[in-house]
C-alpha cells in the first residue's frame, strides 16, 4: 500500500533535512559556553550527513499521524550523539581519519582536546535536549522513556560497546556472528532509538514497540551490507571516499563472510523481513518507513 | 549548632566511601557489555578519591532528615561523571598524566581509544542510572529535574565548559574573574550538582534549591582555593603529587593571584559565607554539612 510518491518521499527528504539543519544551530547558539566550544560543536553538526536517524523518527511519527514538530528535540538529541560519535571515532586514537565527507575531521580542526570535549558537550547536552522538552503531549514519564532507551542505545550497552568490539575484532577474520553483533550495537541500537523515539511519542502500544524494534533491527543490517557492497561496487564519487577500503584494511565484511552474490540476498531477505514486520503493525500510515526501506537497499552513497 | 561530634563524623565518612565504593561494582557487573570495557570503566570508579561529591549529595539528604538510600543512584552517577572527566582530562592530547593517586592513568593501561569510550560509557550510563531510578518517593518530575540539571552541571554550560577554559588558559595571566570562572565550572557546577541533587530528592522548595546552590558555589570555591594552597604548603605525602607543580607549569592561582595571605582570607570569606547561607535556610539539621565546610577549609590531602 504504497500510496506515496517518488515526488512526495522526495519533499519529505528534504523538510526532513531542512528541519533538522535549521533546528541544530539555534540549540546550539543559545548555550553559555566559550565560543571555541560551541564552534567545534557546531562545525561537525553542521558536516551534513544522510540525516538518516531524524528521518526514522520522523516517518515513525507519521506512521502514527503524529505531527513531525513533537519530535524535533529529540531528533536534534540523535543527530548530536551520531555526531558526537563520529568526531570520538575520528580521532588518531581511534580510526584515526582525516577527513569525513570531504572535510578536516573535527580534530584536524580544533585540535584533539577540543575535539574530545566537543565530543563529550554533544553526548550531555542531547540528554538535557529531552529533559528539557516542552510540548503538551509529551509526559514526564514519556521523557524518561525516551531517556533510558536513549542511554541503552549510545552507552556500553549500545553504541561504545559496538565500537569497543570494532576496534577488539580489528585484523581478526571475525564470524557472521560476530559482525553482526558489532553492526547491531554500533549502528543498529542508534537506528533503532529513532524508530523506537517515534513510537514513545507516539504513545504507541508495547507490542508496537517491540515490532518497530524488530523492523529497525532488520533495516540496520539491511543499511550496513549494503554499506559493504557499495565499498566495493560503488564509485567514489558517489560515496565520498576510497572504494576498496574494507578491503584494504582487511576487515571483514558481509561479502567477505558470505560472496557478493550472500550479502546481496541477505540484504533483500533484511528489507523482505522489515517490510513483514511492518505490514503486521496496525500502523496509520506506513508509505515512509516502507520508502526508507527501498531506500536503504538501493542507495548508492 | 554544631551537635554532631567528630567520631559520629567519621563514621559518616566511613559510610559514605563505603556505600558509594559497594554500589559502584554493582551497577558496572550488571551491564552487558564486552568485558574490557567494564574493566576500564570499573579500573576508574575504583580508584578512590575523596567522594567528596557522594559526601555531599549525602549530608544534603541528611539537613532535610531524609534517608541515604534515595540518593545512591545519583550518587553513584555523580562518581561516574566525575571519572569520567579525569579520564579524559588526562588524556595524552589534554593534561598528558600518566599516574593518578599513585596509579597508571586509564589510558595507560587500557590505551587512548579504550580510555575514551570508558569515559563516554561513565557519561551515558550516569543518565540512565538516574531515568531508571525505582523508589516510591522519587516522582517522575523529580528525575527530570535531576536529568537536567546533572546535564547542564557536566555539559557545555557547566564542566566541559570549565575544561575548554581552562585549556585556553593555560600558560596566559588570568584574572581573578578568569581563574574564578574556570573553577566554577570545572568543578564548582558538579559540587553544586551534588547538593541540588540532595534538595530535589528531598522535594526542597525552590528558594531552599536557590540558597543550596549559593552555599555549593562558595564551598566549590574554597575547595580550589585550599587546592592551590596545599600545592604550596602541602606535603608531596599527603597530597599525592608533587608539591609546586602550578608554579612550575605557571598557572595562574589564588595564592599566585592574591599573595599567600590574600588567598587564605579569600578561603575565610567563602567558608564564612557558606556557613551563613546554610543558616538563613530553614533546614532540618545542618551538623554534616558545616563539618564539610570544615574539612574543606582544613584539609590536608
Amino acid at each position: 500500500m504504497n500510496r506515496v510518491t517518488t515526488s512526495d518521499f522526495e519533499k519529505f527528504l528534504a523538510q526532513n533535512k531542512e528541519m533538522i539543519e535549521a533546528s541544530l544551530p539555534v540549540m546550539i547558539e543559545r548555550l553559555h559556553s566559550p565560543e571555541v566550544l560551541k564552534e567545534a560543536m557546531m562545525y561537525s553538526l553542521k558536516a551534513g550527513g544522510k540525516r538518516i536517524r531524524p528521518l526514522l523518527l520522523f516517518a515513525t511519527l507519521d506512521s502514527f499521524k503524529n505531527c513531525f514538530e513533537i519530535g524535533l528535540p529529540v531528533a536534534c538529541a540523535i543527530e548530536m550523539i551520531h555526531t558526537y560519535s563520529l568526531i570520538h571515532d575520528d580521532l588518531p586514537s581511534m580510526d584515526d581519519d582525516d577527513l569525513r565527507r570531504g572535510k578536516p575531521t573535527n580534530h584536524k580542526v580544533f585540535g584533539e582536546a577540543n575535539a574530545i570535549l566537543a565530543g563529550d558537550g554533544l553526548l550531555t547536552y542531547s540528554f538535557q535536549l529531552i529533559s528539557d522538552m516542552d510540548h503538551s503531549e509529551v509526559t514526564p514519564q514519556m521523557k524518561l522513556d525516551l531517556i533510558t532507551n536513549l542511554a541503552k542505545a549510545a552507552g556500553p550497552e549500545g553504541m561504545v560497546g559496538g565500537q569497543i568490539a570494532d576496534m577488539e575484532g580489528e585484523g581478526k577474520n571475525l564470524s557472521l556472528e560476530e559482525l553482526e553483533y558489532i553492526h547491531i550495537h554500533k549502528t543498529g541500537k542508534m537506528l533503532a532509538f529513532s524508530v523506537i523515539a517515534g513510537a514513545i511519542l507516539s504513545k504507541a502500544r508495547n507490542d508496537q514497540i517491540q515490532k518497530l524494534e524488530s523492523f529497525a533491527y532488520h533495516i540496520g543490517l539491511a543499511f550496513q551490507i549494503r554499506d559493504d557492497i557499495l565499498d566495493i561496487e560503488g564509485t567514489e564519487e558517489n560515496i565520498g571516499k576510497r572504494v576498496g577500503s574494507d578491503q584494504l584494511n582487511e576487515k571483514s565484511t558481509y561479502p567477505s563472510l558470505l560472496t557478493m552474490e550472500g550479502a546481496k540476498d541477505k540484504l533483500t531477505f533484511h528489507i523482505d523481513e522489515a517490510k513483514n514486520i511492518l505490514a503486521s503493525i496496525e500502523l496509520e500510515n506506513t508509505d515512509k518507513l516502507l520508502k526508507i526501506c527501498d531506500l536503504i537497499a538501493t542507495r548508492n552513497h
